[in-house]
């Protein structure tokens, strides 16, 4: 063993010499340390913290003020600083005067620090050898090993293990062990810091620390009005604590002597609970309640809440570990973010791993991330639908605010659903978002059972949000259809266009289920009718040159060409990146392509020959320096038969959050990305067809060559299914109550409850 | 007499009873009191004041802390507070995080306080009557007269004068006059007062008060490293003046005796200098240099050189005193404006008369300030050109920060050249700017003397922006023609448009200007021989519906149609304020009409036919939300023999800062507006082709009826002509000593030396 401050030894997170479960950090990096903070990000949906090391560095201040002007997302330049905390209860947000609302960065809980003949453990100052995180997915529990050199001589191993309890949501635990091979006597210490800004900025009114007959307390008053309250306590035998306060940390400390053979193990046990708590009740009390249960009662449990979970949502696959830990990696965080019970909150666009991007909630929401929830869970998604039907108040208001009736959802949502985006090219532009949430809730509905099973709240959203269509629309002189101009679309650099495919098509979509549905939500029958009309009315554009070449928007033809050899001849990192935004926003280079995305949707509504043309003609200017992007490409290249394109547009969807030497996960996990890659997997490679697209459970299997098995859960109005697909063969399991046809391949045959059968 | 807290009666700003040198504000009303503190602005150039009273408000703070974001300049919004005080030195700026360069408002100096039996006089606490304030224009000397009854009872008259010396610029002089019917003791203070912060940002890094000899003196260091020193002098006959300072507060107080008939007469005298002096020197020397000089003997030199500043820019109305009075204004803060011999700043866009619009440099530098400077006193015009050659090493690094060769110039500029706007529509996409840079360049030249006359660095100039223009030209896919996309013209309510027909056309004078005299200027033989080309090739695109139609840009004909009636139907003050922005960037709603203005520059490029089409089409559609509209479209509706439309715009272009019931000049002074109204009067009434557009000098008469005389005096490349215009009747004195060919409604005639012509 060498002692050194050792060296990242390149990506060895997906480690084929572990199992399959597993996300490896193998040796410490300060280069790497934010990818990793945010890929093993622990959280319980109700409490998330990023993977912070237990005993800090010593020389990285939280709580730097600063104004970060907003800019270009994609373009966005953060602090540069060694580790990032990151505590976040969803739904806790704060008022700054530029972002406006943003997720509230809480006090950090995590600190757990062994202190010797006062060296305190710094992995950017001690001398440290054999480090190792990992990640067990499967458990949702976190772990580290490391050999400490003091400098005094000493030489100890420490180990911490944590996790967030899925059974107990509100409830961190953690534990160091450390061995020596020499009595030693050590001080330990943990508290509660609140030395944290948000983005830069102060979002605590008021916070009292306390020693509490355990430990330290910490109850925080926030400019958003709420009241965090924390509690952690500490344990290890024969301590006697002692309480530390200095200005807005609490801790408490003891010294213990640690002998060989008889390693100090000391518990931390956490437990956050804020005003916004839909069961209120105090952290004392949570703690004490569960005083009684060791270490191994709690991470029992645990372990058992996440066996549950895995059960109907993973994804197996055989004949290649390396897809299948990747593929974990994601749907171990879409497990992680889900809020159980909560629909007044939906899953923020970096998965509660980051105040990068301020929490906000998206289009992501029902475009990416419903699927997933649906399909392996339909409780979990009908948060999501409750989020939208309770802020839709709000999104009247917004509506209002740019005059026009009806309902109009916010491009950057808080839990409010107040509009929280700063810049006003998406703000007031991307309106497709509106579109997006219909579809989102009609979706639900036709995968949970069916439209006439639409609820009068949900209806009333449709119908809302149809009558911003209709006051939204323009009929130009001269014309005798309707329009929608000046919008931006997904592809986010093209900025104000008219009649852009994919937001027209969302709008009639919307439309057209307010015309279905829209009785049940307070409209008449003449507006339905105005609904189905204007709907069948909305233009698809087709290039006049090729009348197969569908337009992402009017005017697209008359766009510079990109200049991709000139300044992005490497192809890295984001053409963004490269050139101004003045030249993106006059130039054909997609972030992601609007048309592939409309296909992947709508694949009925078009040709063989339409997707073809769209994927010639898009995909050579297209930049995916959208993380949302990739996903889509996949699954529409299956369609055409492209598999190596496929797979190329997998692996790059799903090494995102995975590629720690490029910035990974830092600011946080892509959390749309992560679902999307779960698409890859059963819309794209399984081939199925969803409720908004088929009345028919519907496989097409395309399996990767090299793929000896690929197997998975999904739920299909009501009933679970069990798919395992081989090579050649499609097994499915009716393991619900109610036969139920199933397509596979073109072939359809009617599956009893219980049964299983082959293709 | 009675005493109340009079209320205002109404706009009497341009009172007929009395000269027509005079702005009068009869009555105080607290609502327009900012109105009035921007109209009544005084200044040297050099040192500009807003005409904030002498004892201020009690509750009116000047250093609230507030973050304005950065937003849609028409429609922003402003903290209110009943006043707001300005002290502005042309190029002092300061760092903002948000708003980049601001123009920094400076220590308010004009402090001069009666206080009788402990009642500081205030207007909004005060029993005041006969309150009026008169700016004599003339002289550019404020005065102010007011009776005050005390709450103790007693009975005083308080008169104010002050001016900032035209001979001496960096010196403010004020007196004030106090009279009683009985003996009273008062007390007098006035100091300097470092409670000031900028738009809510505080740029003072370091403050220091003192007292001197004889007053009290303020050293600043702003956060843009200048320094700022003032010293503020007070004299009163016997009265022994004690020292005070209270944090950022210093003054000077005394007690005196006032008896009937023995007025109190107290003076103050401040002199501002800073570390960017081209002559730098101190305020004491300044002062100590000047202690001699009686108040009537430094008003003596003020007006000696008001009456020559008057002598070469005064336009005479007969028959119509208050176009007369309102003209007046219009040159009265043109003249005050210009900053003598320094080419280091322009003027900024609200005059030095309020720091809301952050004191930045805009291409109304060029296009509406210059001609007004060019033709009245060219040696003036060249401390703009001066400017811009100045600050072209900044516009070269701002063309490569956009990845493009050449030079580039700021939308919003400071005094280094930097780029200071927050908003990207405008910062990237306002390009015009660069050609209205070129063109002033150009039409600086023609006017004094020719092209042959372009100096080196001014050549250097034209070829930077020109090769700037080559790189940011695209030539479309199957087209042969260059083509500038993704611009904003004038009209900024076309935010991203392709091949905009003013961008397009100043791009090309900039081409062609460059291709003349770019040898001189370091450009190639070939590099000349492009840049011709490439100018003869860009587009002016005609409708397809109507070859006479110049098209604003492509595409906008597919705009929708505007909503005037739905939501202006009053056309009371902006579109903008009715409606969210985004539907002001999809629909047919200029702010301003580009083609319009595209026409007044280059008159002899557009048939009758093509102007009157552009009139009829662009017309009902113009919002005219910018004060830069009415002026161009008073001069375009005379060129069409429209006499009505050209009165109401030429009147509602010259009412803009007289209106102080909405608004006016509380912002600050609309200095291109004002420009804009001697454009009107010389370039339209009068008919006057510019040298960028006439070799000769033209005039084509068109008087309003009422007028029966029109006279002015302009300076034709290097030669003084006087120019009398009465209807049927035009003299043209030559005042130079080389002979000059005029013509007048078309005919030509050469006047000699000494000559006066009529036809």
């Amino acid at each position: 063993m060498e002692f050194a401050n050792q060296k990242h030894k390149g990506n060895r997170i997906v480690d084929l010499t572990r199992d399959n479960w597993m996300l490896t950090q193998d040796g410490f990096d300060i280069r790497t340390a934010q990818a990793f903070e945010g890929l093993f990000t622990v959280g319980s949906g109700y409490l998330h913290t990023r993977a912070s090391l237990e005993e800090h560095f010593a020389d990285c201040p939280q709580d730097s003020r600063e104004l970060r002007r907003p800019a270009n997302v994609t373009a966005e330049k953060f602090v540069p600083v060694p580790g990032r905390w990151g505590t976040f209860v969803p739904g806790v947000f704060g008022h700054h005067p530029l972002l406006l609302q943003e997720m509230i960065n809480l006090p950090w809980f995590l600190e757990l620090v062994p202190v010797v003949d006062g060296e305190r453990l710094d992995l950017t100052t001690s001398a440290v050898a054999g480090f190792r995180r990992t990640l067990n997915m499967k458990t949702a529990t976190l772990g580290r090993e490391l050999a400490w050199q003091t400098k005094s001589g000493r030489t100890l191993r420490v180990f911490h293990e944590r996790f967030i309890s899925g059974s107990v949501t509100n409830l961190s635990v953690q534990r160091m062990r450390i061995e020596c091979d020499q009595a030693l006597e050590l001080t330990v210490l943990g508290g509660i810091d609140a030395n944290i800004t948000t983005n830069g900025f102060e979002h605590f009114n008021d916070i009292v620390l306390a020693q509490t007959a355990a430990g330290v307390s910490c109850r925080v008053l926030t400019d958003g009005r709420d009241t965090i309250h924390m509690e952690a306590r500490l344990a290890a035998d024969g301590a006697s604590w002692t309480y530390g306060v200095a200005e807005r940390h609490g801790w408490r400390q003891a010294v213990v002597t640690v002998r060989p053979g008889e390693p100090l193990m000391v518990e931390k046990r956490t437990v956050v609970t804020t005003s916004r708590d839909l069961a209120p009740t105090t952290p004392a009390a949570v703690l004490d309640r569960h005083a009684g249960a060791s270490w191994d009662d709690l991470h029992r449990q645990h372990c058992a809440h996440w066996a549950a979970e895995w059960d109907h949502a993973d994804i197996r696959i055989e004949g290649d570990d390396e897809s299948q830990i990747i593929l974990r990696s994601s749907i171990y965080h879409l497990l992680r973010c889900h809020v159980p019970g909560d629909g007044r909150v939906a899953i923020c666009a970096k998965g509660y791993a980051g105040d990068a991007y301020k929490g906000h909630f998206f289009w992501d929401t029902e475009a990416y991330l419903l699927p997933f929830f649906l399909y392996t869970a339909p409780e979990k998604a009908r948060t999501f639908i409750d989020f939208r039907i309770g802020t839709l108040e709000e999104a009247r208001k917004i509506a209002a605010g740019y005059g026009y009736r009806g309902a109009r959802f916010p491009w950057e949502a808080d839990a409010e659903g107040r509009e929280c985006c700063c810049d006003f090219q998406y703000r007031d532009h991307e309106i497709h978002v509106t579109g997006a949430v219909a579809y989102g809730v009609s979706h639900y509905f036709s995968a949970v059972g069916g439209l006439d099973q639409v609820s009068e709240e949900a209806a009333r959203l449709a119908v809302e949000t149809a009558r911003y269509w209709m006051d939204r629309i323009d009929y130009r002189k001269g014309e005798a259809f309707p329009s929608i101009l000046g919008v931006m679309g997904p592809d986010e650099y093209a900025p104000i266009t008219h009649n852009n495919a994919y937001t027209n098509r969302m709008a009639a979509f919307n439309l057209s289920f307010a015309a279905r549905i829209g009785k049940r939500g307070g409209a008449t029958d003449e507006e339905c009718a105005a609904f189905a009309k204007t709907a069948a009315a909305l233009p698809i554009h087709r290039s006049k040159r090729n009348p197969n070449l569908v337009l992402q928007c009017e005017g697209f033809e008359e766009l510079a060409e990109p200049r991709f050899d000139e300044f992005w001849a490497d192809r890295k990192g984001c053409y963004a990146a490269r050139v101004s935004q003045e030249r993106l926003y006059r130039s054909k280079n997609l972030k992601q392509a609007d048309v592939v995305l409309l296909m992947a949707l709508f694949p009925d509504e078009f040709t063989d020959a339409e997707v073809k043309t769209a994927w010639e003609t898009y995909l050579p200017v297209t930049t995916h320096d959208s993380s949302l992007s990739a996903a889509i490409h996949a699954i529409v290249a299956l369609r055409l038969g492209l598999f190596e394109e496929a797979w190329s547009f997998f692996r790059k969807s799903a090494s995102i959050d995975l590629d720690t030497d490029h910035g990974g996960a830092a600011q946080g996990i892509h959390i749309a990305g992560a679902a999307g890659n779960w698409q890859v997997l059963v819309l794209g490679f399984a081939g199925m067809r969803t409720a908004a697209q088929s009345e028919v459970l519907r496989f097409n299997p395309k399996l990767p060559a090299h793929w000896t098995k690929l197997a998975f859960p999904i739920v299909w109005k009501g009933t679970p299914v069990g798919v395992e697909m081989e090579p050649g063969k499609t097994k499915v399991t009716n393991r619900g109550s109610q036969a139920l046809d199933i397509s596979v391949a073109g072939r359809t045959a009617r599956v009893a409850p219980g049964e299983s059968r082959e293709w």
